[in-house]
């Protein structure tokens, strides 16, 4: 059974620490909203979906507090759950976690997605209830959407494989990158299940390793062939070994399919067509931002020269030499062969096919 | 004043552990070939150029004991240094020597070109004299021979340069590689006094790191400014800055062109061509091999898995997960723009250009 980066334990956001995999498990608790924007600066979750859905469970922690007291007073006059409709110290709340949780990571959409959807959901509760129970309940079908989406992302993306194909991932689109089975990974789980997976390459992805660390844990725990190169290997192996295809997540994609992913991702994209091999984006509809139309438009995390410079405890390079760490880079569409979604596989032109998918979400 | 990678001590070799760069300075001391052999096979020393010079030095400890006693007894006949041809057990210790130093590292066509030409040195003396005393001082010459080729490299190079370039290298071709000043780097060294370089983007280069190790070191004791990059970067920064030319030193150039470098170095040539920028690549021509008609006859060497799953004493990968690491790639000269040799700047078509180079070092 998969790992899972996160858990919703009755009263509190239980997160998985990815940064300590795979030598050890330990998790983080999250009793606010800012616990839970902490764990995402930080990155001891990560992952587009990952974020999302822990993002949703900080907006319901925006009112836990005095959501219990509203549970009493609603028992107390008989009608539970029923009575109360938003406060406007409740708005309050909401809107200051929606700012902290949407400030934590700027590239993948999900996370203001979900924040959004959270918002729009506790503003349009015209029943009024329990709010704190209510949005608990809204933040688990954003979860259980998830799963179902990555399920239907495994399914759509193995029928794009031939049998005992080797194919390349970079970065972690896994189980731990979601709620559950993964984007990219989910296609490799469902394509492994079917005979279609011979071996696994697994682009390392450095700076923070999430290949290694990662993506090789879960292929590990559910004995799917791999082999583990650095990122620089990937050309020699696209050259030297039959790769079929080049399978990733992504962490937002414009509206004419430029795609925002893991530093390295843009790289690979190019190698994978200087060598004729397919170049596959698994995206749940939760990661499409229709209001951009292109790549440059997607905002590019920089984050701190340290995690580049040291690995662990070791200091990798002299003392005065500063790194760069784009966190992302931009796919442009052109370089995608195609798009695996909930909904099916989406192909070229994307300005136009990425608008007719259908929704199972809106998009606020 | 640069750091040398290696020194000879009168009865001794003397090599920096580059493993340990930059966090601590330290030196094996080399009293055979057998020891030569091991720093070149453990890496730390490395560098097409600087093992090709060890090996040479190599060789002459092979008779170090018994030239002492020839030392003696020539001395005592009055006559030193002009009395003694190679002995059948002189040439019995050559001839493991020159087994032992070429199976150290088989990618790297330096190394077998200076142990051949010290054999063939040897087997020359028709003066006689103190065999190890004039291997010594041949070895020297090769030494030299590399600095003074390092130093025409930069010039040539520097020349394609415009002013205030940002250029990108991979792994180390610098002082560190060769017997000083470098090839890739000596480029970099000689552009920068010429106000031409701007900015150098320093692939880490995993495994080994000797980007960020190595080269890094070298720019920062310089003041050349430099920014450090994880390999999976170069494609981003190739597309957001200006990236006006890649270049990169070699472990064996064949008759083609195609040229053999540290893993990762294909790549960078693949992607350096989608964004239009210049790929060059600097090599004495001590690197040439004349020999082999194309890449694909280049033994490419495959070192342990652990060298990738570790860094310094941290595991990054699960216990079960096996890494590939091939140490070098072979670029197609189809992707090189031009090769800098100490002669000048050669361009395709390589397999009629290369034959034309003047040589200051015959190949045996």
């Amino acid at each position: 059974m998969p790992v899972l980066p996160f858990k919703w334990e009755s009263s509190f956001l239980e997160v998985l620490d990815q940064r300590l995999l795979p030598g050890t498990i330990k998790t983080i608790r999250c009793h606010s909203p800012a616990d839970v924007a902490q764990v995402i600066r930080d990155m001891a979750v990560r992952g587009a979906p990952a974020i999302g859905c822990c993002a949703a469970y900080g907006m319901a922690l925006a009112i836990k507090k005095n959501s219990k007291s509203q549970a009493l007073n609603s028992k107390h006059k008989g009608i539970p759950y029923l009575e109360f409709r938003i406060s406007s110290l409740e708005l309050r709340q909401l809107t200051a976690a929606a700012h902290l949780l949407k400030a934590a990571r700027p590239t993948a959409v999900n996370l203001a997605w979900a924040v959004d959807k959270m918002m729009n959901f506790a503003s349009d509760l015209s029943t009024g209830g329990n709010l704190f129970r209510a949005m608990v309940d809204e933040a688990k079908r954003i979860e259980s959407q998830d799963v179902h989406a990555n399920r239907a992302i495994g399914k759509w993306g193995a029928s794009l494989l031939k049998k005992n194909s080797i194919v390349l991932t970079h970065c972690n689109a896994g189980a731990l990158a979601t709620a559950g089975y993964g984007t990219a990974l989910g296609v490799i789980r469902e394509g492994h299940s079917k005979g279609k997976i011979k071996k696994v390459f697994v682009d390392e992805t450095r700076p923070y390793l999430q290949g290694a660390r990662l993506t090789a844990w879960e292929l590990d725990q559910e004995h799917i062939p791999h082999e583990l190169i650095t990122d620089n290997m990937a050309a020699h192996f696209m050259k030297t070994e039959k790769v079929a295809a080049v399978i990733v997540g992504c962490d937002r994609v414009a509206a004419n399919g430029d795609t925002a992913n893991k530093i390295g991702t843009y790289g690979v994209a190019v190698l994978a067509r200087y060598h004729g091999i397919p170049f596959y984006v698994a995206m749940p509809v939760s990661t499409l931002d229709l209001t951009i139309n292109s790549g440059a438009e997607i905002p590019i995390e920089d984050r701190s020269s340290d995690e580049v410079v040291m690995v662990g405890k070791m200091r990798i390079a002299p003392l005065h030499t500063r790194a760069r760490h784009p966190a992302f880079d931009v796919t442009p569409a052109s370089l995608i062969t195609a798009i695996i979604t909930e909904h099916g596989v989406v192909k070229p032109p994307y300005t136009k096919n990425l608008r007719k998918l259908k929704w199972t979400t809106q998009k606020p």
